[in-house]
């Protein structure tokens, strides 16, 4: 055991709660506490994962062959898992995206997407038949699946898809096509060299007539060789700002065959003459996209703090400027502007993983009425999981580059680990669904409710809408509640001032839809409103609640951390706040000495809180934020192991510099 | 020629103005674009600069090889301007920074601050004897220099740098030492495997007293073998988020010795016998610093013109979603959202290099009265240098990043430039000058000028602080004038009041130092809103300065370019704006409207106005930006020179992947 930095251990001494009750509220009680931590040591007593050259050296070829290296020892634990039962068919992707996202694989896998998307689209849209040929063979990864479906011309609106399926009765076969450039599939991860099989989203083709995407499964490449398959183009779509272990690929068809049953046939099918058999709900396939969506908002959650923790540890280390001539230099932890940077994205943290436990109850209590017939709260929920990914995903990177930014040059570093984890984090504001379209999906369903606010029973999210439309001014008062009220007028206000808008330009002869555009701006900032009810409404009542069984100690840092995030929100939102509600100039400067004053309380427990999140160093991966607070000594480590410096001459100089320098070029 | 895009064919003919006219108003006159032309097709002409693996696919070290081999083909430029007499003493750092700005070595060039920094420390700093001695074989390139003054440990605060300089008069030598891991240099461009010489910035001791920091000339490296001298430490500091190819190095000394006549001495001096003698005035040194700041203004207006042309372009070409079924897909840049997205980005290049101009003509004026002996205005332009520095990086680092994710996952490639774009351009938020740190500078000049406001001549930048602070609440309306002067209201009533509240907790018995730290996170935002006010006064003054004389067409889009910028950032403080000025609720409507309004009229001339940034595409390097608009052409022949896709099938499938597959491992 290396020492700890001194002013680390001053940090931890003066902390007042406990820090381990924090982390079990975080991670939801000692047992999963325990059950993460001995997943972690298995990954962790496998030697090979940490060797090798640092990946941010290699080149984009030699990064891929290493990921692989390293995947497939962290998939042989999946295997390991099955194996011994802790992991089955319904509780697996819960564990592969935990781990995933405790990232040793730090920059993505390629094999990540076999489990997150192949094999559910099979469990979830194959049919009996289909899933017992294909299944067992996925399951014990025989064969790695992808999951082909945007393309490099259309990503968003799914419908614009352009590779197509066509069903041919005289062989019982599809042929699949890729008619242009632009309908290349372009993105899945995996696909480029790694995965031999994956599923197609392809426009679907039966006498002459096209009925819309439906999935297929298909053989990419030879299962010995590997070679692709006749007719496949295939490969790696280049390096991009993270991800780069990924193995995200491109794929065309020039008319390839695949048999009838590859057609994934649960709901829709076609027959054997070409027959097309309508799916019978296929609003029932909407799980998966917010079971995803779900996983993203703690996927962000859980990225955001590695880098509050790296922010936070670091800025305690970091010492710069006297304050008085002579004296020893401040911990820059010290500096209220300092605490501004990195505070909030501490608190972000709680507020988003607990906003994800939310749409995750709701998934499930939907997704029983669903199984069970029961659509009526499907829209809810789709305009809560879109609000909450693209709410989420932004203010995590926001945050995480603010935390960056806090860490100065240092931050700037690779082996921060900062840069990387924005680059994870800032990905998911695009994937999955635009967070801009995301919240104009929203913004569509706040603006039909609110079009019904009289005339229908409003569904639980949206409830507010009718109660606050009734509200007068009343007296103001700085409280977290007296925010979230706030928050849920302007939400309500801004809603109803778009409706309007639109109402009166279409009855001025503007269609709908250039009408919704010319809104769209402020609709957006609605949807962003709601969403900020929700994380608010939320954070608060699990903090109340969860308060109340919690030590003394913990309840003080757990509502300071509420308050924090409740009124850093109330600031930013500041014109808002005076434009729709009665907060007055006197008040709004009242939040200002509260939210100072939360940074100054907070500030002695800052350390505690983050290493609460209990992140292992072999996770977090950073020079700066490392448990020990060694910065320098493992910045200079890092800089070593740079492969430039095994020589002390480059052979650049000779070749090139030289020359250059006696004008002989 | 390749064919254009139909979509950008189209958007060029519906430009309502002469695209050239604009080109000329942004670089300054016919001549400027001519000679800037000039420079580019010599350019051009150098084959060799276009070859080789695109870099994102290198590792670090072929990175630096591939970079040095370029790079000499551009000095060679540099030498042969000097030759024709085109670049001289007093104009090459315009010129290397214009051209290194317009950025054939993509992530930075190693040999940068040979020219950047420490040839201008020689000019300024070494006296005559030691200019005839440096000098020329600087000029000439024999020698290639770094400026190593960041430490491991230190890097805002100068003062606390721990290398060592001390002179030992009995070998009249400076004994040069690095006494902990923390004071090893850390960051110098070059340093690593490339300059031979640097600028070191050291502690200087003689006689048993330390005199504080001072430059010194330092041999790194054998001119023949480029073996690192005895006693000297030298290596790259590793991967990082762009800038990747300028061989940021660190450098150790373990009591190294250099001649006495290797301390710069134009200023202090040491003696003989170690006598110590004072700089007569320290605060002549001033003006690099300031140059260097404006040089930064210049250059991250430079990449955000990029990344707008990257968005725009592209927001032109690529089509997503029908507004009505059975219609072409529509432009993305039709939608309002879109458009919020990227025009004031587009806008924010014009408001920065203008703000630029005027730093550098504020510099020029006030540099001539501080060689006349003249210091009364040095702390003003400090104080603009500072928050112009850190307000233009911010902001343009915050427009690449939303240009780039307009861009969706396309923006995400690195071939589209965006990544990169904005890995240099938020570098700029922490070099030279963290921007926090910037802006409490500016602050606390603006705080001293504010206790002074009754008794002293106020310079012409804060000029409007005195005549602000008598301003009654006058009637609102809605107009570029009246924002710029509600900006000047708020700059003046948050200093105020940050100054109201430290004089509080002082006469109650805080030291200044904890009052001005607790009023730190407002003292920042008086600072922003200061150079809001010098931004948009400057912007309207030559918006209305240069009307005159251009064509009625280009006037027009001036104006709106003016009025979007303005309408942008008050909605952005709304906040601020009814907290501090009269504005009422439905006057802040009217502002959206506006806004709205400007984005719509703005529209049809948007690809002629980022046409006319006049960016060629060697130099824009984007696969989604292309005059062309042969978006997806490109992105395909991009990934097909990734040398991953240079083999079907990657070794690694034999060596893991099929071992794993099989279940063999």
């Amino acid at each position: 055991m290396t020492e700890i930095n001194k002013d680390l251990q001053n940090e931890r001494k003066k902390c007042t709660f406990n820090i381990e009750e924090l982390t079990e509220f975080v991670y939801g009680g000692p047992e999963k506490t325990q059950e993460r931590r001995e997943r972690e040591n298995f990954l962790l007593s496998k030697k090979e994962l940490f060797e090798g050259v640092p990946e941010e050296y290699l080149s984009h070829k030699d990064k891929y062959e290493q990921c692989i290296r390293k995947s497939v020892i962290i998939f042989q634990l999946f295997r390991q898992m099955q194996n011994e039962g802790k992991m089955t068919v319904s509780n697996y992707r819960d564990v592969v995206t935990q781990i995933l996202g405790s990232t040793l694989v730090r920059d993505g896998s390629p094999l990540g997407l076999h489990y997150i998307m192949f094999m559910p689209t099979i469990i979830t849209q194959a049919n009996d038949e289909q899933q017992a040929k294909w299944l067992p063979r996925s399951w014990n990864c025989n064969i790695i699946g992808s999951y082909a479906q945007t393309e490099l011309g259309h990503g968003t609106f799914v419908r614009g898809l352009e590779t197509t399926a066509t069903y041919d009765p005289s062989t019982k076969e599809f042929d699949l096509h890729s008619p242009s450039l632009t309908s290349y599939k372009w993105w899945p991860g995996g696909l480029g060299h790694t995965a031999n099989y994956c599923i197609l989203i392809a426009q679907l083709y039966t006498k002459g007539k096209c009925h819309g995407i439906h999935p297929f499964i298909v053989q990419l490449r030879d299962e010995e060789t590997h070679v692709p398959l006749p007719g496949i183009k295939i490969g790696d779509i280049g390096a991009k700002l993270g991800l780069n272990e990924v193995n995200n690929g491109f794929l065309g068809f020039d008319h390839v065959r695949i048999p009838r049953d590859q057609m994934l046939m649960k709901h829709a099918q076609v027959l054997e003459d070409g027959t097309y058999i309508k799916s019978l709900n296929s609003k029932l396939n909407y799980g998966p996209m917010v079971f995803t969506r779900v996983v993203i908002v703690f996927d962000v959650a859980n990225y955001l703090c590695k880098a509050a923790t790296i922010a936070t540890r670091y800025s305690a280390v970091r010492r710069q400027s006297q304050k008085k001539p002579g004296e020893q230099e401040c911990q820059i932890l010290d500096y209220l502007t300092q605490q501004h940077k990195i505070f909030p994205a501490i608190a972000t943290c709680h507020a988003l993983r607990i906003a994800g436990k939310k749409l995750w109850d709701t998934f499930n209590t939907i997704n029983e009425q669903l199984i069970g017939g029961n659509l009526e709260r499907l829209p809810e929920l789709h305009a809560l999981a879109c609000c909450l990914k693209a709410v989420s995903t932004s203010d995590a990177a926001q945050c995480v580059e603010r935390c960056r930014l806090a860490c100065g040059g240092h931050g700037y570093m690779l082996s921060s680990n900062l840069p990387l984890t924005y680059g994870l984090v800032t990905a998911a504001c695009t994937y999955e669904g635009e967070n801009t379209v995301m919240l104009l999906q929203t913004a569509r369903f706040l603006a039909k409710t609110w079009q019904q606010v009289d005339s229908i029973k409003l569904t639980p999210t949206v409830e507010y809408l009718k109660y606050s439309a009734n509200e007068g001014c009343r007296k103001w008062e700085n409280s977290v509640e007296q925010i979230i009220e706030a928050f849920k007028i302007i939400s309500m206000k801004k809603i109803q001032s778009c409706v309007k808008d639109m109402e009166n330009r279409v009855s001025s002869g503007t269609s709908f839809e250039d009408a919704w555009n010319m809104s769209s701006v402020q609709l957006v900032s609605a949807a962003e409103a709601h969403c900020r009810v929700i994380i608010l409404s939320t954070f608060n009542e699990e903090i109340k609640e969860k308060s109340k069984n919690a030590s003394p100690e913990l309840a003080v840092v757990l509502n300071q951390l509420l308050e924090l995030y409740t009124v850093y929100w109330a600031l930013e939102k500041s014109g808002d706040l005076m434009q729709y509600t009665c907060i007055s100039k006197e008040d709004l400067e009242g939040l200002r000495w509260w939210y100072e004053d939360i940074l100054i309380q907070l500030r002695p427990n800052a350390v505690g809180v983050v290493d609460a999140f209990d992140i292992r160093d072999d996770f977090l991966h950073s020079t700066l934020g490392a448990y020990d607070g060694r910065v320098y000594e493992r910045l200079m480590e890092e800089a070593l192991k740079c492969p430039l410096n095994a020589d002390v001459v480059n052979v650049s100089f000779h070749k090139y510099l030289k020359p250059f320098l006696r004008g002989k070029l």
